[in-house]
């Protein structure tokens, strides 16, 4: 028989996560065991664990936001730095957990939390310890070369960001940003469409030489990638050629003649709109070929957002994702998925697209933000280019967000964070259901059911829909906005019921006002 | 009157480099001879103050490099990762300050240092102290999207970079890599070309906002940014439009339609060539200023290195780096100067082209490499985008590297660095001239002289130097070629006589063995 003894002695304000199991002489019985009651631990406390000092509510003591000590280093900053976009100053040493403090001693609860980009909260022990560890101070005084002077542990650290990739896929190229990314994963597309029309050993020609140190082809090919309607991929020159969220992301920019297909408008709630919908993806489907078929440069690559993210929280259907994937093996199209912002949990699944189950495998996931590193997966050595130095930089990569992207993973899997973000969402989302009955009109289309936290609505005008971002920052919670009137909720993956409640209560006095 | 006492008391290995001053009732006079003191005591021993422990010399244990359980260990990271540009697996944990230890026990002089991006040496003492720091953990911890929720620390932090700008940059815009810094260098460009046409605070029209959606004129004008031929910019595709190293860093990718000036190409050794090189700077030039005419899409920009480095090591003069100047003022295009290579030092001047005296002041400055945070320095504040948001990202640079630009920073200041560095170039560069009488064949065009230890040299085949980079590294340097036939020097600023002596020594060996 099992004695099971929680250790639970507070160590500088933090309750240890793990048990001791004695008693057993099969340790492989004591492991399962552990394992068990953690998951059922996680489902009522996980984030409480993390933040037992955590506020209880949010707090906003100026009438206005920024507060004027956020005034006053915003306009310091502005003298060195384009300060314009900043909301706030904030003070990231007295924010903890799922809120966020700024320089005027106001605590908001954190729903945007970095655009989508902190993934288990602020100032997370688990995090501190990766911060602190030698291999974080070796990345951060001695940072490699990493393809010609790979570090001893980079193996390990690659492993560890494997252990997390989507299904399918065991190979990584890292990158810094999910444009970097998303752009390495282009450039591994186009030398894989052309491996394949000149065969994967040929050599280059000398055409092929000559004609690329004059940007021409054949050595710089016409090729395009096809994107969507809505899409945001990143700002630099190609990634921002796919991209087609604003003007204001592009004006004044040469791009690549790349087209852009419709992304499917569906109509809320789903399940009421099934023969609607379905249409509309059948629509853009056919969209999607024409042009793969008739666009002047030849298509080499496909890039879609399993939720359209910037572009106004677009879903797309398991139905479009996996037609997309047999129209792009019909015409010899590389599948590239972008899991920037909706990778790495917060959909209630590791990465989004994992809903859709699409088979086979697409080619190329890429990801970053809630990772802290970036990159892209795949698992076709096929992508791997014929020689090396096609593929390559003087960093190859951030080793020092490696380790970081390691931790997270790690403690979304040990501490259950998937179920916690799926049981809250669904919290989360009859709540809203509810209020849009009281407020029809202010909660349109509401949208991301059983997709964990990632939830959005439409406000009538972008007026009001930045009216209301303010009003909820004055009542004491941080809230984004994307395309041109929708509200995105975003908060990080230890957001628990009790949060949702306060945002709930917040979001139901700030509609009164609006 | 003072007594000065330097406190050397040894602590974990380390000399500390600050001394005590007591006795005299003006603190200011204390600071000064502090300064003055230090000075003179950098001239002779600023590197082994860093690294007492140092290895002595070179050790070379395996009869192959890689040795065999770099062998084995390239072949693990290969099954995740393009492991085929990896040299040898390194041990940073073994690494000490110019030397690089792999996991086989061999141990190199360091004269590649990451592809020229290590400043200070391995496990620098000072810089594993920022890495300890409160502001570190909260940046790995806490990453905040900069522009949007800046911490109360950005202000302090880019102050700090801006210490360290070339004379008459006093803004920053933070990036992640050096090819991230020029792309985004060129957005500035092609927006302030555009305000300049349009009117500053002009509104966009309607056309304009239209046809950005469909990657076409006028919304996405066809603009261009002239670079040089042998130029390395960076491998993203606006960046690998303007770079031409080699046909390999840019085959199969689509490129926009820019032009290449020709650089100049000087005969060595400078002094005995004047006028040859001049005649030849000014066809270069008038070649720069037909292109900017001629070309089909209107040159915006134009971007140079002040030494071409993986082009070759190619320098350009202080009269053609200052004509340039005159031409792009003349004809209203935005002046780049890159400086991810030849920043931060090494050249023997923080910054390559102040050894130009560029007047007016270049319009951007991109740096990355050595300082190991990335970005552009500016000065006219038109290069701020007349609405927020045109220039923008989540990340907007990496708060954890731009505290190792600081402390890099303030190291190659206060210990007297570029002197050290201008001292120790010109120490190595005499040396190697006499080794060329030796060797005039395998050591042709020797060049670098009077640019700290940026010294490189070409040998007659692309094979010969191969082969020599391989002997050197069995006789223990770690050096790096560039373009097809050249060797460059690139260790960091901590390199030292001692530290010449013995390259210059191994080399004799290697060149005995070639």
């Amino acid at each position: 028989m099992l004695r099971i003894k929680h250790t639970a002695i507070k160590t500088k304000g933090i309750v240890p996560r793990y048990l001791k199991v004695t008693g057993s002489p099969d340790r492989r019985t004591d492991l399962i065991l552990i394992r068990n009651f953690q998951t059922s631990i996680a489902k009522f406390s996980a984030t409480s664990r993390y933040y037992p000092n955590e506020p209880s509510k949010p707090l906003v003591k100026t009438e206005s936001i920024p507060g004027p000590l956020s005034k006053r280093e915003i306009s310091e900053l502005d003298k060195v730095f384009d300060a314009r976009p900043a909301y706030f100053v904030a003070d990231y040493e007295k924010s903890l957990g799922n809120y966020i403090a700024d320089v005027d001693g106001n605590l908001y609860l954190d729903l945007y939390a970095q655009i989508a980009s902190i993934a288990l909260g602020y100032n997370n022990p688990s995090l501190i310890k990766t911060a602190k560890s030698q291999e974080m101070i070796r990345a951060l005084v001695d940072r490699p070369a990493l393809a010609n002077f790979p570090s001893k542990d980079l193996t390990n650290s690659l492993r560890k960001l494997l252990k997390f990739a989507p299904k399918g896929q065991d190979q990584v190229w890292p990158a810094l940003s999910g444009a970097d990314a998303n752009e390495l994963a282009f450039k591994a597309g186009f030398m894989f469409r052309q491996s394949q029309e000149r065969g994967y050993d040929t050599e280059f020609s000398k055409e092929e030489n000559d004609s690329v140190m004059n940007n021409q082809a054949p050595g710089s090919p016409q090729l395009s990638v096809l994107s969507f309607r809505r899409a945001f991929h990143g700002r630099l020159f190609a990634s921002g050629s796919s991209t087609n969220s604003k003007p204001l992301h592009k004006l004044d920019f040469p791009a690549f003649d790349w087209p852009h297909a419709e992304y499917p408008t569906y109509k809320f709630p789903l399940e009421e709109n099934e023969a609607a919908n379905r249409a509309e993806d059948d629509r853009c489907l056919k969209q999607v070929e024409e042009l793969i078929v008739t666009w002047k440069n030849p298509v080499a690559a496909l890039i879609i957002e399993p939720i359209q993210s910037e572009g106004g929280d677009n879903h797309a259907s398991k139905y479009f994702l996996q037609s997309l994937r047999d129209i792009t093996l019909k015409h010899n199209v590389v599948y590239i998925i972008d899991e920037v912002q909706t990778g790495v949990g917060a959909t209630g699944k590791f990465w989004c697209h994992e809903y859709a189950d699409i088979q086979p495998s697409v080619d190329l996931v890429t990801f970053s933000k809630k990772f802290q590193s970036a990159g892209y997966f795949f698992h076709d050595p096929k992508f791997i280019p014929n020689k090396p130095y096609r593929q390559f930089n003087t960093w190859c990569g951030e080793p020092a967000r490696l380790l970081i992207a390691g931790a997270i993973g790690d403690e979304i899997i040990n501490e259950g964070l998937l179920e916690q973000v799926q049981r809250v969402g669904r919290h989360l989302f009859s709540k809203l259901e509810q209020l849009q009955k009281q407020y029809p009109d202010k909660l349109q289309s509401l949208r991301g059911k059983d997709r964990g936290t990632f939830i959005a609505w439409d406000l009538p005008t972008g007026k009001q829909r930045d009216l209301l971002l303010n009003i909820l920052k004055l009542n004491g919670c941080n809230v984004g906005g994307c395309s041109t009137r929708t509200v995105r909720l975003r908060p990080s993956l230890t957001f628990e019921e009790k949060h949702a409640d306060i945002f709930v209560d917040v979001l139901t006095k700030s509609m009164k006002q609006l």
